[in-house]
């Protein structure tokens, strides 16, 4: 299975996902401030993939430590530093959280012992995502109808997660039982994760798929074209407010307008229970430079204003259902998640 | 004022906009098959511009004509050439008509009396559209409040017209009128008219803007920082839908969704009276390589299925106004259009 992200020997090996699809570059990594890096240069991106990413970075740096007495000040600035490198996905302080509480369970223990634990737990994660995705992939297919074509935006595929995907785990999964046509694959600019990675995952498995402009999606749905729309998502409010790639809220509108049903799928790790709805969830602003180079070339005129939220919110009354590994969330969505974080 | 064309001397020149916004280059072009290829590869593009294009292409072939017994043959395959470039703005076959109405006028008068007037009604449409343009821009302006924010896709500045602008027209009398806070420009995949021509017009300008991707107009629109959305148009119905760049119908069922006016900026010769509703447009369908291509540097993985619509059509009920030069257009449209044809 596809995997963006796994742990060798002491080091992580990462697929760098801003040389696809032309280079498939595995870089092996085994200083966390490196792998920070990559996050946030986004060469492994996608919320349960950047969760993934730093329980490894946790791992890496607890590696470094050969003095206990160095411990606990070596580990706060090991998660500060993981924890600094992109504001939205909530994956990943979920992911520290649950690499602290290992960290602190086994804070007395020998040296040697901590760090099993600490890989044990992270390879935990790993594998859980993996599993996730596939109950997921096999809840979403089963609200499809036959012969579905599914819109998606950005990449919610294998290299966003532990593998197989969230949302391009419902395709696939939708595909393995014969129910798919094809998938319409937004090129979902500025950072092209469409056209570059999900159109990679799809090609790879031989799934049918069309490229399109974003901006394209509503004509295709007004035509009768589209009779879904599934994407992943970044960070699931306590209402089901659901931030994800920058777009989604346009297309969760254009749905809505044509009557399309619209569908987030996520593991229960990005539901982010202690924040009430959307408004409160932190919109990374990324660089000018995404929207006025493409791969290096200046497309636009030098020195202009330009604004780039990285992602959007789309309101929970926008939302057909929220696909989980622990099931299909329905409206309304603040008992269904109260139910699911805490039953 | 900027032009993106002009008459001199028995040739054309016109800004190569493919080369905008780096370089501006103006070609010198003599030969109509020159000017047909140049219309085709959007050297030269916008509904009125095309107009404007063919008009003086008409001219520059009979141009070349110098026996008269070849006069009939030749002019058929002149306005055929210029014709068959693109199928969607109806401002091309408009100019045709026109410039054939005179050849038919002049067909007996000796040959460079109908090459002179030929020159004539071509500069005469030129003429008219830089007038179309700044009234359609005074009735728009009178439109907007106060410190107004205004998003538009593609260009439909002077670039796209003979001159000054239709959208842009509105946005240049507001923002000459105090009343304009700063135009939101979409960058307008796949060919980035926005990133590359409105942005740079407007820089020319000094008129305040900021770029975005086209998939984050939806979320501006949810934060209230979109006042009004005005577009231009390559061909209008009957019955009031309109045909405009890929994306525009989109960003018209966001602002019904948000309920922020959409505007429609466009000259009379946009309007196809002969059209009753907007299905009956031919929609262009341009290269795959526009999608997966960006300056030449390929951005998806090679051999897959691309669609690439050049224009949607937005549904006249979607419209809040339909700014002619002749007056603000407003629903029931189909007898407001009627009245400005034949009134």
């Amino acid at each position: 299975m596809l995997t963006p992200i796994s742990y060798r020997d002491g080091a992580v090996e990462l697929i760098d996902q801003t040389r696809l699809p032309h280079d498939v570059v595995t870089l092996t990594i085994a200083d966390y401030r490196e792998l920070a890096d990559a996050i946030r240069t986004m060469k492994i991106r996608g919320a349960p993939a950047i969760g993934i990413a730093v329980a490894y970075g946790v791992v890496l740096g607890i590696q470094e430590v050969e003095d206990e007495a160095e411990l606990d000040g070596r580990f706060e600035e090991i998660v500060e530093t993981l924890r600094r490198t992109r504001p939205t996905a909530v994956n990943l302080f979920w992911a520290l959280e649950r690499m602290t509480g290992v960290f602190y369970a086994h804070r007395k223990a020998d040296l040697p012992i901590l760090k099993k634990e600490l890989l044990e737990e992270a390879k935990g994660i790993h594998d859980e995502d993996i599993e996730a995705n596939q109950r997921i992939g096999r809840y979403g297919a089963e609200l499809l109808p036959d012969g579905a074509t599914v819109l998606t935006h950005c990449n919610a595929g294998a290299l966003a997660t532990g593998g197989y995907g969230t949302a391009l785990g419902v395709v696939r999964a939708a595909w393995e039982a014969g129910k798919l046509a094809k998938v319409v694959v937004d090129e979902t600019r500025p950072r092209l994760q469409g056209a570059r990675l999900t159109a990679w995952e799809l090609k790879q498995d031989g799934i049918p798929f069309e490229l399109i402009t974003d901006s394209a999606a509503g004509s295709f749905m007004a035509k009768g074209e589209v009779d879904a729309v599934t994407v992943g998502a970044d960070r699931i409010a306590a209402n089901g407010d659901t931030a994800n790639k920058v777009g989604t809220y346009s297309l969760a509108v254009l749905a809505h307008h044509h009557g399309i049903p619209f569908y987030i799928a996520a593991p229960v790790s990005t539901i982010d229970g202690s924040i009430a709805d959307g408004a409160r969830i932190p919109i990374e602003q990324r660089d000018h430079e995404e929207v006025t180079q493409i791969q290096g070339a200046q497309i636009a005129p030098t020195g202009i204003h330009v604004r780039n939220p990285a992602f959007d919110v789309t309101p929970a009354d926008l939302i057909t259902a929220i696909i989980t590994e622990k099931g299909v969330l329905r409206p309304p969505y603040i008992e269904a998640i109260h139910d699911v974080l805490h039953c």
